[in-house]
C-alpha cells in the first residue's frame, strides 16, 4: 500500500468534488443543461479574472491559450519585447518566432523577476514595439513577476500586456481590468484544481478591438468565431465537456472560500513553505517566490541530485517536479497552488527532511516542520478575528 | 426522476468502466506511471486505425487534428481537393483557405456519398494537385463515404489521402496500411466511448516523410515536436491525463469486445435503425448510410420539424440530434456509434414512434420496434457459429 501524493506545478491535486463531476456521464454540448454549465464557469472565470471582460475556453494544455494569443493579438511583422527568466518565458519567444514576430527578449537570470525600469526604457526607445509578453509565476523556477508595477509601465506605451497566467492564476493575485492587463491567459490543471485539458483567455474591454482587427486568418484558436458562439453560450468547436463541469465545480469552490481568502491561503502555505525550507538550512532558488510554488536548490546536488526526487517518489509516494533543461538535479520544486492546505506542507516538509537524512546530506529532522507551524500557529493567531481559517 | 439517454454523434454514451478512470487523481505526466497509460494508449489507437505508422493525441476537440493535418502536410500555395457533402467536408475547405491551400470543392449533394471516378478525372486532369481531403463519415448527413476505394484512386496519383474520420473510427471500418491512406484524424467523444477533448492523428510510414520536409513553422500543432516527444512516450504540451486515461480503458475494452466484432455489432444495429425506420414509413436521409449513425428526414417537417427532437428530449429524456445548418428542422440524426447495443436501438425507435403519435403525425406503434427486433434475431440465428454475441 503506497498513498500517493502530487506536489508538482501542474496537474495538481484535484478535489473529490471536481472528479465526481467529471466522472459524470457527458451531456450535449449544443444543449441548455450544458450551455448553463459553461456559461456559469465562464462568469465564475471572470470572477478568478477581475476582469468584466470576454473569456475564452479551450480544448487544449495552456500552450494552446498562448499560441491563440500570439495568432490573435499580433500581426505578422510585428515587433515585441518578450520577459524571459525561465522556461515559459522562451516559449513566448519560441511563439513569436512562429508566428513571424520580431520578438526581443529581455533576460534575466533563471529565478530572477523582470525589472520594470528596464522595460519602461525599452519601450521608450522603441515606440514600435506592439505587445509585450510576460509571464505571472515562472513555474520552472518558481519565481512571482511584479505584474501589476509591469501594467503600468506598459499602459504609458502603444504596447498592449499580454501575460501568461497559466501557472498562478488563483494563487498568486492578478487582476485583469483594475491593474490594466489586456490579455491573460491561463490553465486548468493548476490553482484551478481541474486536470489538465483546458485553458483560458481573458481578454479585457480595452484590448477587443485588437483582435477584432486583427488580419491574420486562423481556425482553431479563432477569437472573433469564439466570440460569435460564446454569444449563445457555446464555442465553435465541441468543448471538453466532462472538464468543464468539473471546472465549474472547484471555480464555485473557490467562491465558497472567497478569492481573497484563497490568495491568503496560498500567502500562508508558501511562507510555512519557505521558512521550513530555510530553517533545514536550504537555499530557495528564486530571489522573488511566488506562493503557488516553492523551488529550492538541492544541497550536495553533484552528489544526490539525479536521485532526490526519484527518491521521495518511490519511498513516499511523493511528486515533487524537478528541476527543466539547465536545471536539472539542480533544483526541486513543491507545488501548493490549488487544492493544498496546512498538513500537505508538513507533509511535503517531512519528506524534505527524511530524505535528506536518507541520503547521507543533513540531519534536520523536525527543524523544518517545526518552523513551518510555527507561521501556522502564529498566523492563526494573529487571524482571530478574520473569518479565514483553513 | 428524468433518465437521460445520449443518441447524439458526439459525445455518446461513455461506459461507466471510462468514467470511473476518468476520475482518478490526475497523475505527473512525465512520471512513468502515465507514461505506462499513454504508450499503451497510442499503441492500442494503432491497432483501431489497423496502422503500424505514428500516432499522436492532442489535447484538442477533433477539429484541432485536422487543423494539425493542414498545417503539417500541406505548403502554402499547394493546390489541394476536398470532398463537400455536409458540414465536416466544408471544414476542409475552410482549413484550406485559412492556411493559404488551394482547393478545390468535390461537391455533392448532402446526403450523397463521393463518386471515386469523378476525383480519379480530377487528379488525372490536375497533376499538381498535392492532397486529397475526405471524410468517413459524414456526421451531418449520416453518410459513409467509400475510402477504400478512394484510396485506390489517391494512390495512384502525386496526392496524399487525408481523412477525417473523427466520426466512423470505431463504428465503419477504416483501415490505414492495408488500404493505403496516407493520414487519419479522429476524435475522442464518438465511438472510441470516451468524452471530448481528444484528438487523435494517424499517419501512414509513407506519409512520414511528408511532415518530415514540411517547411511550415508551427506551435501547438507541430508533428515533427511530437514524434520526438513521442519517442519518451511524452507529448510536447501537457496532456489531457484523465481523458487519455479514459481512453485507454475505452481501448481496451474495444481489445476484449475485439474490433472485428465491434464493427458487426454496429453494422447490425444500424442495419436494425434502418429497417426499423423504413417499417415506419419514414426516409433515410442519406444515400450511403454509415453505421455510426442514422439520419432520418421528418415526416412532416413543415409542422412539426422544429418541434421533434425537442419533444423527444422533453417527454422521454432521449437526445437525438436535428440537422445542421440548411437541414435544420428537416431531419433527425440517431446515434449508435461506440458504447451502443440493441435495447439502446429499441429505446430510439420506441420514442420516435411514440413521438409521432403524439405530435399526430402517424401511428405506427410496434411497427419500427418490431422490425428491428426481426433484425436482431434473425441475426441471432445466423450467429450460432459466431462468438460474437453482444
Amino acid at each position: 500500500m503506497k498513498k500517493k501524493y502530487l506536489f508538482t506545478p501542474g496537474p495538481t491535486e484535484v478535489p473529490e468534488e471536481v472528479l465526481i463531476e467529471i466522472s459524470r456521464p457527458p451531456i450535449h454540448h449544443r444543449k441548455k443543461d450544458f450551455i448553463n454549465i459553461f456559461e456559469e464557469a465562464v462568469s465564475n472565470l471572470k470572477r478568478v479574472f477581475f476582469s468584466t471582460g470576454e473569456v475564452f475556453i479551450f480544448a487544449s494544455s495552456g500552450t494552446g491559450a498562448m499560441e491563440a494569443a500570439v495568432q490573435n493579438f499580433t500581426e505578422e511583422g510585428d515587433k515585441a519585447l518578450y520577459i524571459e527568466s525561465g522556461k515559459f518565458g522562451e516559449r513566448w519567444g519560441e511563439l513569436c518566432e512562429v508566428f513571424g514576430v520580431g520578438a526581443t527578449a529581455l533576460k534575466y537570470e533563471w529565478g530572477n523577476a523582470v525589472d520594470t525600469g528596464e522595460v519602461e526604457e525599452k519601450l521608450r526607445e522603441n515606440k514600435d514595439i506592439k505587445a509585450v509578453f510576460a509571464t505571472l509565476v515562472e513555474t520552472s523556477t518558481g519565481t512571482l513577476h511584479p505584474i501589476e508595477e509591469l501594467a503600468k509601465v506598459v499602459s504609458k506605451s502603444n504596447a498592449i500586456l499580454i501575460v501568461d497566467a497559466v501557472s498562478g492564476l488563483g494563487s498568486d493575485r492578478i487582476m485583469v481590468d483594475k491593474w490594466g492587463i489586456d490579455v491573460v491567459v491561463s490553465g486548468s490543471q493548476k490553482a484551478l484544481m481541474t486536470p489538465p485539458g483546458l485553458s483560458f483567455i481573458c481578454i479585457n474591454e480595452k484590448a477587443k478591438y485588437v483582435y477584432e482587427k486583427n488580419s491574420r486568418k486562423s481556425y482553431y484558436w479563432n477569437i472573433k468565431k469564439e466570440s460569435k458562439a460564446m454569444a449563445k453560450g457555446q464555442t465553435s468547436y465541441t468543448p471538453s465537456v466532462n472538464l468543464i463541469t468539473g471546472l465549474l465545480q472547484a471555480l464555485k469552490m473557490i467562491n465558497t472560500e472567497g478569492i481573497e481568502n484563497t490568495f491568503a491561503r496560498h500567502e500562508v502555505l508558501a511562507k510555512a513553505a519557505r521558512e521550513g525550507i530555510k530553517a533545514m538550512g536550504l537555499e530557495l532558488f528564486s530571489s522573488n517566490p511566488a506562493n503557488g510554488l516553492t523551488a529550492v536548490n538541492i544541497p550536495s546536488s553533484d552528489r544526490i541530485g539525479g536521485v532526490f526526487v526519484k527518491h521521495i517518489e518511490e519511498k513516499y509516494g511523493v511528486v515533487f517536479a524537478g528541476g527543466q533543461e539547465k536545471l536539472k538535479s539542480k533544483i526541486f520544486r513543491i507545488a501548493h497552488m490549488g487544492y493544498y492546505d496546512k498538513l500537505d506542507v508538513i507533509k511535503a516538509l517531512g519528506v524534505v527532511e527524511m530524505a535528506l537524512k536518507e541520503l547521507g546530506v543533513m540531519d534536520v529532522l523536525g527543524k523544518g516542520v517545526g518552523a513551518a507551524m510555527e507561521v501556522f500557529t502564529n498566523n492563526a493567531k494573529g487571524d482571530e478575528n478574520n473569518s479565514f481559517n483553513f
